[in-house]
């Protein structure tokens, strides 16, 4: 993987070297325009991040709460959700910095002209310097479980919120969603074909990592396949077909430059007669790709058409608006399919495109009683504490129940426990996990979930509990609050 | 708004100041994780575009093709799609260029093994010469007509593709959706919140320029205030109440930091006793924000307290799940809401989280008959020829139906021309256009098409026709592609 492993010098930069100058520039350039800055992510925040920051900046507070990013509800038609994002996050809290150039944007608004040059200059210095502890990557995660918590200082982890809800929120949305997918597929590998659907390039990049977490084998993104080492794949377009007015020659073409494993889209005029013409390449034709029609028909029959020419060992890839449901129904009905590619419905989790993550405090920091951190707005309470999730298997190591419970809880015996330490003093206490370990884990954990709990139809919900403590202390802390006057009640 | 105006120095990329080089490298690095690449944009292609892209050079074809991007159908509950992207589009093309690396990893994929040095030496002089027409953003447009025309040299034509389209149909999704929500809030200011809920920071950002496109008229968003000169706006969560245990001291400490016009969230607690606590700040209380509960109930109490206590000039936002659908409700039960902060639903258009744009060869760039680009794949038939799209108006400029015909067909009278010449020769023919020209464009495209339809519930269809003269080249394809076995029968 072409990662690169410490930093960077000016040459491998590109920016030391003339010839690749222009290049770079270009690139640095066009970054303006694109939806990113070259000035790095810090500014990705709403606004009210900076403005909370400035004001407990210039009101001196300096305390170290506590935040954890979990998710409500379950979305429409989920019945678990599979952790991704995780590595994303990490890198962005380890390099998060204020560039001069933003500082000065900041700065310059309207609603920060009464904000002193002290904030400023903290800003230019700002780095996090917090705890982080985190469900992995390929964790199986259920409602109101924190898959994320932040102990830090209370601008640091204020400003983090908005980065860290849009990477985890994204990439575990995808990733859940993919898992469907490829349980559906039942073992045959699943391709994201998605990126012309994604919401921007980098979503692109972001989904195929997502969904290669969640099971899929490949991806059509060449991106992802440079940054992140997943297999790329990809057949013809039509338009290939097209471009030379002829099946036959634009097959031929295909070949010569890729004779050792072809790959041709045969549905561009009639799928069959297709089949016909890429059979006559024999042991060169990997596989043929079918993106409409009738699957199951037109897979039987290219099947047939296929082994009657020797081709055998020619695989057929299906694609077009394929989902999880779709997938099963092929399958039910035989269709001789040997991959899947899918796209749309898989990189914007069409029937769940948002997942409803939230960052909330949950311990301000302060000493006893004024540590509880709790709101009431109408349905959105929250629990007080910092929280550790337990999870019972039996002895199989099958999923059974979930406890959501105090950090500073005994895990209790056979108990597994979800949350690690993930970030100490700012830094990351380890070297990340490798993306196809990730992937494994991802596996294990959910060929440990029971069938019950993640069959596409009805599946039952997996119990999850609050303990005892956890619960003590939430009667605890709205007493407290209904004594101050900012109770349920006010 | 700053935005570069030429090539940056190496100073400018801040990479010659030891002061700034520790930041650079760190984003530099993180960049390689975070889902986009220090190299550009090149690598954001399906793997077939480059298959294909060595398939067309290792034979020789030398051809200017023309390809068109167009949405097949309205996504679900649309009646109009409102066109965003373009300038991302153009600035992609107009730098595209394959980075050393880049070129390296394409070699080391076993699928390029057979693929010659020439092809590899052919991307590192890779350029995009090609011309584009395009509707500007902004536009109003329907099924079927092309957003986008590119003619240009088939690898040039054929590379570009996905990441065309990921620009161009996530913005125009975000766009379409955006102005939904911004008309049912009837001339309210609406303000995208939505960034934590996005496909990735990258996203956030672009979502929030589509939203202003669409008529929002602020975002949370730091990032595209600063990229994109919109205003960033934002109040506080309800963990800054939190982190001080006490509203009233929260509070003022708010307004101490943003004395000239401080937004306040009155609801963590009791909404009713947030608002009176917020009252006492009098003139400095620019607004409050109610996030929870019943918005219609609770705006009215609130404007009450607020009337009550020498506040009438303090604006109120709501914000929370809030859509085009649910906006209209609330202004239907004479909710006195001041400004709407919609986040989820709309920068993931969540009920039509996906447009379905196509790209797709029209013209094959050889001589008479061999020009003719068709395919028959079912249910996915396509229209020959180099398009234009055509709108007919009344009198007074209403819109009343478009026309898709051939690109050198005469508009007629009184026709007005959707595509523009966009890019000659690989360079944009004009200065982009201001980002509130585009907002204002789009609003006075979107005044100009009659209510009936683009009103929330059973709009009626737009008329969209084609042209004599397209219909007539569709015949003759059809019969040459037939003729030549090529057609819809196979």
């Amino acid at each position: 993987m072409p990662r690169a492993a410490g930093m960077p010098s000016l040459s491998e930069l590109g920016l030391d070297t003339v010839g690749l100058r222009g290049v770079e520039t270009r690139v640095q350039m066009r970054s303006e325009v694109m939806g990113y800055s070259r000035h790095g992510p810090a500014l990705n925040v709403d606004l009210y991040q900076m403005t909370m920051a400035a004001a407990y900046f210039e009101s001196g507070l300096d305390t170290t709460p506590t935040f954890e990013l979990f998710v409500r509800e379950l979305p429409e038609r989920r019945s678990y959700l599979l952790v991704a994002g995780l590595a994303q996050a990490i890198e962005f809290l380890s390099g998060l910095a204020f560039h001069p150039a933003q500082i000065d944007y900041l700065r310059s608004l309207p609603s920060f002209k009464s904000v002193r040059d002290d904030f400023f200059d903290y800003l230019s210095s700002f780095e996090f310097r917090g705890e982080v502890w985190a469900m992995p990557e390929g964790s199986v995660a259920f409602q109101q479980e924190p898959l994320l918590r932040v102990k830090a200082g209370v601008i640091e982890a204020q400003v983090v919120e908005t980065y860290l809800l849009s990477m985890v929120n994204f990439q575990t949305a995808i990733a859940t969603k993919a898992s469907r997918i490829a349980a559906a597929a039942a073992g045959r590998p699943v391709a994201d074909f998605g990126t012309r659907r994604a919401h921007g390039p980098e979503a692109g990049v972001l989904a195929a990592r997502a969904c290669y977490v969640g099971g899929c084998s490949a991806t059509s993104n060449v991106e992802a396949g440079f940054l992140f080492g997943i297999r790329p794949v990809g057949t013809a377009a039509h338009s290939y077909t097209m471009a030379y007015g002829s099946e036959e020659l634009a097959f031929e073409n295909y070949v010569k430059a890729f004779p050792e494993d072809a790959s041709l889209l045969i549905d561009t005029y009639d799928t069959p007669n297709g089949a016909r013409r890429a059979a006559k390449f024999g042991q060169s034709l990997g596989s043929v790709r079918i993106d409409s029609g009738d699957l199951v028909e037109l897979s039987k029959k290219v099947r047939e058409i296929l082994d009657g020419s020797g081709c055998a060992e020619t695989k057929i890839v299906a694609s077009g608006d394929l989902n999880e449901y779709r997938i099963a129904e092929l399958l039910k009905n035989g269709a001789p399919i040997d991959m899947f590619g899918v796209g749309t419905e898989m990189v914007v989790s069409k029937d769940a495109p948002a997942l409803g993550g939230v960052y909330k405090m949950v311990d301000t920091g302060k000493e006893g009683a004024d540590s509880y951190a709790v709101k009431y707005s109408a349905g959105k309470e929250t629990y007080p504490g910092a929280k550790q999730v337990f999870r019972n298997a039996d002895g199989a190591g099958n999923y059974e129940s979930d406890t959501i419970g105090l950090a500073d809880e005994e895990p209790g015996k056979d108990r597994i426990t979800l949350l690690e330490l993930v970030m100490k003093d700012g830094s990351p206490v380890k070297s990340a996990a490798s993306l196809d370990d990730i992937r494994s884990a991802a596996a294990e954990n959910l060929a440990r979930l029971p069938e019950k709990y993640k069959r596409l139809e009805e599946p039952e919900d997996y119990p999850v509990r609050t303990s005892e403590a956890l619960e003590e202390l939430r009667s605890k802390a709205a007493e407290e609050m209904e004594k101050r006057g900012q109770g349920p009640k006010g």
